[in-house]
């Protein structure tokens, strides 16, 4: 695995590391001037195309695209003091148009959609602007046959390069330019599209070929939704046991117990400031989005005959959460709540 | 919650605390010459005692017992040169000479025998040597009822204050005398206990009043016990899926799903040096102790009218690990092995 | 176990039986005119009423109550011609009038408060009026421990005897006379409940003293619980695997796997002609009352410190279908559809 | 589906099925002289051999074979009196000299190299000694998958039809003639297969093409493993609760929970006369063929993409049953001890 960080990539010295899992930074590569594509201005999406346009070089291009488009015509409004950045008619055009092509979509039919549209005209695409290779980095989180399948397209066009590049984070990470993209490619790949993504979060992690970025985003997050509701039950059983909420966390999160639902997203109301739990359990990582990742975790498993035990139980969990009118389209952790848990004052009390 | 560290414990200034979970440093109290007893001598407690007499002054009394005179007599052997060590006849003649009485014992009713033989003879203990309160300290992973039981017939018998401080740490901890100690206490005796366990431990945790030190184990290890399956699932999925098992490892440790045994104990051989894992599974946390513990969280949820969710599926995970004739007696993340799962050469893979 | 049926009753000779579980007739009492009471004109209770109202003799009494006054009122209109009916004004106004009083409520607190309200005003209910001994006859699926709460403050008030005797066979056994109640009585009250229960229902199980019907009742239901949601799997894989659905249901039934969900309510449309499945799962009994169930049922479990093992996973995956808009509301059965079931040609297909 | 009795087959007269579920009776084929082959002798193969040799004609030929040639030798010498036997020196020879040849094996591996050497060596089979096609009829209980490589290489060799006809009913059954099979056969074959299986057994279901009578086995089977741990659980609940075991057992028989482990094989000692569970849970089905079994459905159901839910959990369950040492090798109704159920005395109490 390599890590990048933005650190790293700043300072930009030449890089001769050997091992899959070595920290490594990076050459830069001389260039004239760059092309970038983004498609796909959602809540994630959009808030990473900004911090893209405001950081690449200046006379840099950007051609971007949405279904939205009064979202293309806002963030054109609010990015071209900054640089150049144009509303393609269509994705086709964003691909003429670009060396590096970013994808940030929603659901596998899309991200197949838009490469269709980009690949399959009667004309090939013309060669980049200013690149010899075409490069595309899609970022959304969908299921791994899909992306293969994608990827496969793309190389066998002959007219660009795919990586994956799913990210977590969320929209806070996005907009703070803060993400952590796990990254599936090939290896002579990793600089250029480390570089790029760099400029959107914190760290850059690559995970092996292409698929590795989303096989390691939905292994990550399979123990994610395990761990969630383990800290929850845990925590519902300190505190109906009588424990203060806070004195109980802080223990486990000096003990074998700390993960990160104990440390930064606790359950329980009040133990960590800032958490969605501390706030009627609005913002964070959505149960709809946990219940998505878990499934595709799921398939993929299915695929390669493993058979989930914890994670079968709780993709039913989140499925009756998320069906719950009152906790539904809140933050994950608001399984606390549906196993029972409640907010308690935090006073000690003695009920074995 | 109060976290005492050693470094606190000799720097021995008076305390002035905020609120239950601030970390505070304490008053040591003056006193011409303690005593203290020991009982249960087993693979934890005889370290244990071993650092105790090591640590306190020299002219410190120490009164032993355990069912295996063989280990008081190597006990006595061993450790005579460094202070006064007696093996007593019987628990009752150690709680006579001591102001201090620590138990390390098994099962449930090893503590209630051990407390009835010391509490309930026709004449009462004669007063502690040197101190005006007798103060019993069980380190002992029992179940909370039966603790609280003892510990009322402690209080109500007149002659003690008992409190509740099961450790965390394993035989290495014991024998390093790094363990991690989580009492139930009152308030006033929490400076008392925490200085003498400090001579056994790094870390000394107030959870409340006494029954929570065994409540915050429990429910740490529920939350253990889902953690290290839930990592040996995703780990066995990434490998399965063609990735190198410590790449995945080090991007999940930067992550949401980071966790103890993801980070510190990791399932897959190899991952992590000097992990049991990576020595044929053996040292570390006995999959029998795991399941001891989660039986004993599933008990006192239940009795809160708590309905465990992954609990209960983990618990017959485990009994089906420790049922298997290739991987009884091992640590706990055998369970790696169990669900299916094979040490990879970490030569990055693409199956799907 | 006794089992009463109707044909028994109306042989109406005498009995004399020995072990638990034989069947056997009992002796009709002979007796002038009778008064019954009759709370909770509900679904079920509507058309229950209106079978004892056909069913007593013709100047028997009967006194009813809902907190629905156009229920009632409907009561009267349709029966009256039958028999005498008074709508009462209040549930005092029932029991005052009435040597047997029915109950039948939806939730612990309807029968709480309908018993708190017959039972503890400042006078004593008068003498019930053609018997020595009033008899309260609750048909309401609630909690054990509630139950059996409202049973010791009946009994404590010297004022008449309890016993519980929950039915199933939905709507249409109530409507058509065929409910089987599952009784908890004592000995000495067998005989005359079970007269009064066949003139609702088809048979009448005697489990054993107050309560034992509602445990028995609710035993049953987490069993049926499971072998809904096991039949539902079984049929999904058959007919996923290519399997004719009627040819691999049929043969269940001849077989180890026949149960009551494989044999008279199949999941998968088509297999049991009128069965739910059939008819896009309307009707039967809903996904929200076997949850009530099963909670119940949990429920009853945790406080005898039994941990369900299956059932917690059905109890999150009842509430996943509930949350569900699209299978919301649907027979139970309809879990065939949450995990993935679909309808089949019923042409054979060989897919593995 | 069809199924056939051996009343039916006894009959004889012609059939005209209407549709895939109707049973229906079958035409004898009129022949001289008919061979048999049978290999396998193991507990389940020697009492089916022996049913076939004892009801073919009398001049009929029949060619055996087992690995253990202490049994041939015996079955030679106990058969010989009634008709032709001939113990083979191999598997080739029993092939040879056969019309229709029956195996009866443990494992895949078993099944692979038994075809493997009847069927590829450098000459091909000569033709069946009296009928154009010979015909494999394997009655042991395998993955799906390799059973249909099986049937194709056999078909593809040109030198015999295959079908799958797993069978149930155990050795009790297997020794009475009153297996039932399931067979997977296409429809020409049906006829023949049935006539010579109903002499082994009372029932012959076709469930459809070849593979479909594994198929059947396996839903039927996956859906009996939780069955069998629901009705343990119901059965613990309402003794723990309570009720007499035996008024429980009667009432769920006649109600919605009835099912074959409830009715046939209740896991409450003393409940059924004559089950495993009132004899020490010895005899009956074994835990560890449950397990394979359940092993098994659930290989091919991650094969078909589908996710078992509570059948992960049962295999967990039996895994950890046949784990203790003090329940191994019982039958699979000793999961009612593991998961805590006590033998009762049957006499009511009233607990909650």
């Amino acid at each position: 695995m390599r890590i990048t960080t933005i650190q790293a990539a700043r300072r930009a010295v030449s890089s001769s590391v050997a091992g899959p899992t070595s920290r490594r930074t990076f050459a830069t590569v001389t260039r004239l001037q760059a092309s970038y594509g983004f498609i796909g201005l959602g809540r994630m999406g959009y808030p990473m195309a900004k911090n893209l346009r405001t950081k690449i070089k200046k006379d840099d291009t950007m051609f971007i695209h949405d279904v939205n488009e009064q979202i293309t015509k806002q963030f054109v409004d609010e990015l071209s003091s900054v640089g150049p950045v144009t509303a393609a008619q269509d994705v086709r055009e964003v691909a003429e148009n670009s060396d590096t092509i970013l994808t940030v979509l929603p659901e596998p039919h899309h991200v197949q959609n838009v490469f269709r549209n980009m690949l399959h005209p009667a004309t090939l695409l013309t060669s980049a602007p200013n690149t010899t290779e075409r490069l595309f980095i899609d970022c959304s989180t969908i299921d791994v046959r899909s992306s293969a399948e994608v990827a496969n397209a793309t190389f066998s066009s002959g007219q660009g390069k795919f990586i994956d590049a799913p990210m977590s984070g969320g929209v806070v990470g996005a907009s703070a330019g803060k993400l952590t993209f796990m990254m599936g490619a090939a290896d002579e790949l990793v600089d250029r599209a480390s570089e790029i993504l760099s400029m959107m979060g914190k760290r850059v992690v690559h995970l092996g070929p292409q698929t590795s970025g989303l096989k390691g985003k939905l292994a990550n997050n399979y123990l994610l939704a395990l761990n969630n509701i383990a800290t929850a039950e845990a925590m519902n059983m300190g505190v109906q046991w009588g424990l203060d909420p806070k004195a109980l966390a802080d223990m486990i999160n000096t003990a074998t117990g700390k993960c990160w639902p104990s440390e930064v997203n606790n359950p329980h109301p009040g133990v960590i400031e800032g958490a969605p739990a501390s706030n009627g359990y609005d913002g964070g990582f959505g149960t709809a989005l946990m219940l998505k990742d878990l499934k595709l975790a799921m398939q993929a498993a299915a695929e390669a005959d493993i058979l989930p035990r914890l994670g079968i139980h709780a993709k039913d969990i989140y499925a009756a959460v998320e069906g719950d009118p009152e906790l539904k389209g809140k933050d994950f952790s608001v399984v606390y709540k549906y196993i029972g848990g409640k907010a308690t004052d935090g006073k000690p009390k003695n009920v074995l």
